[in-house]
């Protein structure tokens, strides 16, 4: 049967045990260092303690990068936990494909690798991508570069390819990208990349504020002007987007109505009650600063 | 017999299970919000997180606060949890006598308030407050003040006590007290209604480097210059404590140190091994920067 393409709809776990004893567990596929050091997790994993607090469930968080996918595994399969919210799924994880096969109910903050089908809540990053070229082409830059995330997070492949077609449709064939992971250092790096190999640049889509910190360090250390010289616009509108100097263009995403939405999703599974449609993917913003 | 003080030793209940299947919580007795905001987490969550998964164990997270004990103290009692690791214990804090009657191994990072007996890692917080009052005195200060943290949490309570009982013996009976949160915003309140009380105070000792960060930006922006006509010692050495105008001087505590220790005692525990000894409290040091 699982050949055709049916899967046999097991019962949900939770549906036997009482709301009081249920527990779900939100999975970060990241190490604990970035878990902390990212405002994007807080922000998200805040919401989502709220929103199950406000049902009478605690949150049980835990982080799975490749390398311990297989230590939190076991935790999450052998029936302890009776539904999981999957935050950032990435390709090749280990964790994402045991899950998927698991029958526990899962559903995902970031929409899930191609080669994977759980039920998500995203915001529209490609369209992100989109609203920043379509903002730095009206602006008349044209040496535009990009610092992307992780190939490997569907979310930072979004972005990228929304923003890359936009200019492609514009008649831009060329945009030189070099990859991040999302940290400061990674931006700074980035950026340094960026500007031996395209000296001329003018702007830089970079997606994540973080990221964009420091690909700004970068550029006014060697010497430009932002925005002057070069635009940086960033993505996910960090509290430090405000408090930076220049202040920082970046695009807003709702992030706790993502946690609040893939949190009514899951309890929705778990009690088999009809919940919001799956796979939702929430508007993004241009928020437009100094620096772009 | 338990009225005589003797307590029936129940098997651990990890020594059934298989050390690939056992799971540790740590529990922060905090909100959400505080959880992801103050970098005294972070470093210790993260350090813990590297402890156990050299031994091949996963983290699982839960915050509880005396609102939220109720939700989160079933699931650790019901046996799915094996251990544990209790993160800044409070007085009348349900979860901690909840958990110190539950049979289960429980160690604390933090010294648990005097009503509970659980083995404990802490820093030497009282001898922290001492170098602090120390200093003080021999820098000339003597209209000095306090701004600690919540009264409930031994921690800061053992900090204002060495530095009161200090401050005593050298002749200083009258130490004016502002409490806070350890929240920057607290620490920036509890200067100013410090201010208005002692309008010719030289010092403030501040519980923690965030607050201390909050009462440093009331003082400027009262006219007070630090450390000229007010100093300010912090406590923790946080990041932010060497990036701060003034840098802070301030008490550095071994917080990667106190979460190993901690991981080895709770999994000396799970095993019935000898592990190293309980209730350990380890030194703090004064680190002297700008700001006093």
């Amino acid at each position: 049967m699982s050949r055709l393409g049916y899967v046999r709809r097991r019962a949900p776990r939770g549906a036997g045990r009482r709301r009081a004893e249920q527990t779900i567990a939100a999975v970060v596929c990241e190490s604990g260092p970035r878990l902390f050091s990212d405002p994007y997790y807080a922000r998200l994993l805040v919401a989502c303690e709220e929103a199950l607090t406000a049902k009478g469930l605690p949150l049980m968080l835990m982080t799975a990068t490749p390398a311990t996918a297989s230590l939190t595994a076991p935790r999450l399969v052998a029936g302890a936990v009776d539904g999981v919210l999957l935050i950032g799924a990435r390709a090749r994880h280990p964790l994402t494909v045991t899950l998927a096969a698991s029958g526990i109910p899962v559903r995902c903050v970031g929409r899930p690798p191609d080669d994977v089908t759980l039920p998500f809540v995203d915001a529209d990053n490609a369209d992100g991508g989109r609203q920043v070229a379509e903002h730095l082409l009206l602006s008349g830059r044209r040496s535009i570069a990009v610092i992307a995330g992780p190939p490997t997070l569907p979310a930072a492949r979004d972005r990228l390819e929304g923003f890359r077609r936009t200019l492609f449709d514009a008649g831009i064939t060329s945009v030189p990208v070099a990859y991040g992971d999302f940290t400061r250092s990674s931006g700074a790096h980035a950026a340094q990349w960026l500007l031996q190999r395209v000296p001329n640049l003018d702007a830089i889509f970079v997606a994540s504020d973080l990221m964009a910190a420091g690909a700004i360090h970068t550029l006014i250390r060697a010497g430009r002007k932002v925005p002057d010289d070069v635009a940086v616009i960033g993505f996910g509108d960090a509290p430090i987007a405000k408090s930076m100097s220049p202040t920082l263009t970046t695009v807003r995403q709702p992030v706790e109505e993502m946690a609040t939405l893939a949190i009514k999703l899951l309890l929705a599974a778990l009690t088999e009650e009809n919940g919001p449609p799956a796979d939702s993917v929430l508007p993004t913003e241009l928020v437009v600063r100094e620096s772009g």
